[in-house]
């Protein structure tokens, strides 16, 4: 479990220039090349379609705000064991919601995190996404639209519970390792910012 | 749960110009306009990404075979009770199979569907990976090895099980409703085929 | 998984005079011998309490229709991934509702099916009764009176359950194996019936 | 809860005869009528089904013992928290296995019971009917061959936990509540016995 | 699993007096030692944090009756499947319901046993703090206030699930074999007590 | 969500000596006071029996190291949901095994941490009694005693799961809310301790 992947990591030089300067932005943001980019990059096809997903439904303005976005993948990506997710997006999520505890929290058990009634609300829809979204009824769109929700909100919330329960599966097939940079981010109240696209 | 989605279809002329016509060449192919086309439309930049992923793991050629690719659509959107996925990929799984009986039975319980030893082994491990991917080790990976499956033929597997757990999510947030000609398809032996893009 | 079942199919010829005569008649009716009769024939006492039990569960009049009666046997036998009753079943009950797609929408999920509330209803019943009996409550039973059920439709919903809680075991132990002409019946507009007493 | 059953009890004198008979020969083989026989009178078809049913199976000499058939009764009944079942066969089996722990013991966790290697696969073999016979393979009919099973002895424990899972789930359905008389039979070494035919 | 612990038993003189004199108390009182008292003794630390631990909730007076203390036992520790608990507080609660019949009921299946409507609430906060403690919310604080509980007998109910949870993880794990004497106590009406130490 | 336990915490001067000279020694060896120890103050008896049994297996020396004893908090506590557990204990394990990043991989996902064989078979192990205790056979033994567990440490294994199977529960019904300082202690190599007696 020490590698980076189960999966070949392709050299950098080799990737096409698309990939290559995508993962060379968000190394110069983040000052570290977070592994997913990494893992992902022997399938470019797959790495194009990844994170065009993602900054379509993260990256994204108005309605959710970004660190309500990050609760989300945090609290899914818990229920679904991936350590990746948990740890990266944890950071992510400390940053963005300028908290130091939020992402344990949230990652341990969200009912007893500090939250809006509006995020706790999010967070049960969300987990309802990726636990059995069979069972998503009007019931469920009318307590979300109670708390100020559009349906293009629900749409993201809902959206980006289905993106990681691809993205946890994807990580815990590989076997994905966090960069340990991930583990004390955000952790300090002078804690300073991750850029916007590095994961 | 009338309607074709829950969230809105947009105008196909108010499409973007590569939507509409990635739209227009399936409705060529199949006869008609799957569901899944016109209910990704009102977000264009998920379109893209979802269809460019759908295409990079099931219209692939070579490792796995197209039926398998279907196999593993099928047997995973069962256990998420995903109406649409079931009903669309059952009907292209008939026809890459060239089997009439083999969705429904995969669908049912693929433990007692007539499959090989080796696609037992596929969708063994893509359930495993739609159901705990959390769980999957290097005993995982020797079993379908000792299939002859490479590790490229594996992340298939997995990639695949993974995508459609987003799918299933997705359609399941939007009650999505399969076409009925889906239903039909592929049942008859001298059944003829829908496209190649076509889902 | 290719044969009929697990345990012996005995010869016809062999039989007692009662069960020859059972399986004459609905061979008559159907065309085709179902082989849920071949299966259970070696047997013969279960045989006739089995048929005894199903006969005066399914084919009785007043209170749930027919169709009712064959969707519940549909969605609790999906739940149990009974591959002989969901198929044959499924027939049926495509033929007594005059609903080509409504098998399929009931066993994958029959939250998404186009049913009425009372059908809804009745449907969650059963599932309860099927997955977790001992948590029925008065409630239930308030629910279902609330949709114009008497006590005796309640127990009919609740016995047909329990009665393909046996059967789907049943079929499952032996890997029963759907005669191939049960997964056309009933999907084209036109289609025409299968016999009271067939299954 | 302290009604015999949620459904109404039929007075014996207007029952049909052959049902008003079987009752009285319970009646004075045990000394007391067991509740089923009241519980299921009310639908006279279901009744004669479901006895024939049971006595096909737990009546018959020869393959498992008597008191084998009961312990599949016990282990199933309890994982389906059938009140009555477990109760009325925990008594049965006490006395037909003239132990007076064995009923608790199973009940409770079949796993620490004091069974022989042969009983203990025959309820691993239950128990797997019961809860998830879709999965049952041919390694568990190897597995109960090599204890000495025959092939009608396997159909035979797994026909029982199939009628249980009925027996519970009617119980169940019914809140059908066990006669006071089952608790203390079969707890003392010198108890005796219980007729072949009462439940 | 004839054996009263996979561990071993001390001599008792080996004991240190404290022990020793626990278990003699015990053993005058009923009669017999029940098992407990010998298989923890080997780990004289353990053996008073645990039966301090046990005396503080269960020999306490107040609030909670000695009834209702025992029923949380009983109910969470057959869902936990401990064969020493079920039999043992089982005994105890006969003894101090003066009911024969309510151990067994509320070990099957509580929602079917003869409880008051306190009881049952009781009963219903204990499995959930047994089963799913981290969603136990101010909801249910609320609904036992509303059957006349403190917080201090809310915490009782609650700690009483809690140390069980301990208790039936330890008997599982050494595999503790009940007294014979257990199983009988309580079950006629004239049975005289055990006494309040003893378990 | 922001009080430190749904109870009262009582004055620390009201306290009995024993209990607050333990609170006073943990506040100078940690610099502040763990919540736990306010939390379990207002039932003295419960406090003490807690941190004796505590003390007696996470203080012991031999056999398990303490990193590993922390490692089994940890990764049963996650899968309870127990925030205060995995945070405070979080910490500990980080301090104890001298690594940052230990402490996370555990609780997320253990099977994915970077552990020896042995540790990974005290989890196995330490997982299956917090979940399943019923089902430890001596086959678990045999695997525990293979990596060179003796009937000691095994006894241990189990016994710190049971413990804090209780623990969770109790912090989770309390709503426990840990202390601030635990998220970042051990976090950077340069870390320096908490004291052996602080949680």
């Amino acid at each position: 479990m020490d590698a980076v992947s189960r999966f070949p990591i392709p050299d950098l030089d080799a990737l096409p220039e698309d990939i290559r300067s995508r993962i060379a932005a968000v190394h110069e943001k983040a000052g570290f090349i977070p592994n997913v980019f990494l893992a992902w990059a022997h399938r470019p096809d797959e790495f194009r379609a990844f994170f065009a997903y993602h900054d379509a439904l993260l990256e994204k303005d108005g309605g959710l705000t970004k660190a309500e976005r990050e609760m989300i993948v945090v609290a899914t990506s818990s229920l679904n064991h991936c350590q990746y997710c948990v740890i990266a997006h944890g950071a992510i999520l400390r940053i963005r919601a300028k908290h130091p505890l939020v992402a344990d929290e949230v990652a341990i058990n969200y009912l007893h995190a500090n939250l809006t009634p509006r995020q706790r609300a999010i967070l049960d829809f969300a987990v309802k996404v990726a636990e059995r979204s069979h069972e998503v009824t009007e019931d469920d769109f009318a307590t979300l639209r109670g708390h100020g929700m559009t349906e293009d909100d629900i749409w993201d919330a809902g959206a980006i519970a289905a993106l990681f329960a691809l993205s946890n599966r994807m990580s815990n097939l590989m076997a994905l390792r966090p960069n340990a940079e991930f583990y004390t981010m955000g952790r300090l109240p002078a804690s300073e910012g991750i850029g916007a696209n590095s994961r």
